[in-house]
């Protein structure tokens, strides 16, 4: 099948970051391994057969791509594939896959943690709590709220199954409107965003980043939502209209925003979300839990098992799509 | 049945706070009520068939007691009785009823949401915020995670429907050791304490204050729960022997605590706790969501209503445990 080396085993380059991929000892004893950082990436894709990008953030490869001479398989260690979405990959034959499923749980815990936070108050308490102030409030249940959730992929499934048993009313908002969905019930089409989310307490963005998703979360988005809604993001930050979010915050247009993602990220020192009282930031975390790391190199060890035993791979990406299509 | 006056009404007695209680006109054309503060509760219990302690954590009742010349029925607006469990009322034949159900599932959803502030080091990112500084860290999972919830009563069996409904592995320590329980599975008996929380990662104290659990989690108890361990309390300060649960967090005995409840409140400003990093200090406010007040109120009129019609009373207290028995 794949191409080989002298040594008869194929090459690997796994693009690095700031640590090493765990747990890729397997791995290295079939295959001769190339580890790089963005800058000898070019080089070290040429004459690979596959590409590992274990640094999932990366915006290296476009550049570096010109050098992939017979690349047939590329591995992101993430759940969102938008930063390998260039025209020359989409046009390859290079078969694409992803890290579906690591993340599911964990984020939607995130979620409704956040979700709890604001019902409870939580930021005020430790505001409060920092200033040694006693400070009785009244608080809101969760119980009852109701939860869009925009993005029907196995993360919003996650998320919309947690919401639920803690007894919020969810619904989704994907593609295909539908009523008899098992995990949201009904599912409205994200083409009629303002409708979604005219009457949603939690209004969740995790939808793939795709030509069609960008900037969905506009000023209209957010006109159209409750003054006591909260926005939550574990998506991209390029979902959003990040200055018309910080318009509606300002103005109370809605009440709240958790954001995980930013469409800079870092996101600058001097940026107005850091200080809006009703905003929570988190360093794109949601679904970073402890064994992480290692459960990123299991799931591409497995396809790296698969794919030299001439196996179909798991977490195939429709490149034209921009994510894994449910069912695959 | 009860006493009445010459309007053929009977003198309710009403012992407000800093604000009145909502709602209370259908009681008002069936009583000849009385509101006052603490100052006044003897003048206005002189001649009283009932007591509304709708300032249910007034500490002025023994000092009145004297004046209740005809009490038939004090109610108090709390799930915790302790405020009233002096030997004089115990000892008289004054039927004592409370505000059971109100606060169960608002309680239960603020410790999930303490649960999730730990799990997902939700303080630490909101310090950073404050500090505008990205810094990723990895966080924790709760699903498979373990608590014991301590006290086995409505809010207890709350909380634990809500844990286990999240993926927690839940069991339950009470009176009476048991394997069937339909909320908790496994109940242990709080004579082992030490046995109980010994693999728990979140400790949740929601007993009901009696003399049997009075200083209940002593530096004994701590020493025994696993370093990483959170304790969480929604039940009673007064549970706790509050300097050995501060030596504890300082020693690295437990890894942190979330804290609704202290044995003087307010937490005074001077008090240790307020600037400890691992600790999440909430105002004795995790059952108060909005329309709690109304709620107080109506468990009261429905109680009232029985009362005048002769009908037997909800939520009577067991002076001797010092709480409403199961099935109650």
């Amino acid at each position: 099948m794949n191409a080989v080396t002298e040594s008869g085993k194929p090459v690997l380059t796994v693009l690095t970051g700031d640590d090493a991929p765990p747990d890729m000892t397997a791995v290295e004893q079939d295959a001769e391994v190339r580890y790089t950082d963005a800058a000898g990436l070019a080089d070290a894709l040429r004459g690979a057969d596959a590409l590992f990008m274990y640094q999932f953030l990366s915006t290296a490869l476009p550049s570096a791509w010109h050098a992939a001479d017979r690349l047939q398989w590329l591995h992101i260690a993430a759940a969102g594939v938008d930063p390998v979405m260039f025209p020359e990959l989409r046009a390859s034959d290079v078969v694409l896959t992803n890290a579906r499923g690591v993340f599911d749980d964990s984020i939607a815990e995130y979620v409704l943690g956040q979700v709890l936070a604001f019902a409870k108050d939580m930021p005020t308490s430790l505001r409060l709590q920092d200033a040694r102030t006693w400070r009785h409030r009244e608080t809101e249940r969760i119980g009852g709220a109701s939860a869009v959730v925009v993005g029907t992929g196995p993360i919003g499934r996650a998320i919309a199954r947690l919401l639920r048993a803690v007894g919020l009313r969810v619904s989704g908002a994907g593609r295909r409107a539908r009523d008899d969905d098992p995990d949201f019930g009904t599912v409205h089409t994200t083409d009629r965003l303002a409708e979604c989310v005219a009457d949603a307490d939690y209004v969740v963005a995790v939808a793939p980043l795709t030509d069609q998703t960008k900037n969905m979360f506009d000023g209209d988005a957010f006109a159209a939502m409750k003054p006591s809604a909260r926005f939550v993001n574990v998506g991209r930050g390029e979902l959003v209209v990040t200055d018309d979010l910080v318009a509606a915050l300002r103005s109370g247009t809605i009440a709240g925003a958790a954001l995980d993602v930013f469409d800079t990220e870092p996101l600058p020192a001097d940026h107005p979300l850091w200080t809006m009282e009703n905003v929570l930031i988190s360093p794109h975390m949601s679904g970073d839990v402890v064994g992480w790391r290692r459960e990123l190199v299991g799931v591409f060890a497995d396809n790296f098992r698969r794919w030299r035993a001439g196996q179909e791979l798991r977490n195939v990406v429709d490149k034209q799509l921009g994510y894994v299509p449910s069912g695959s």
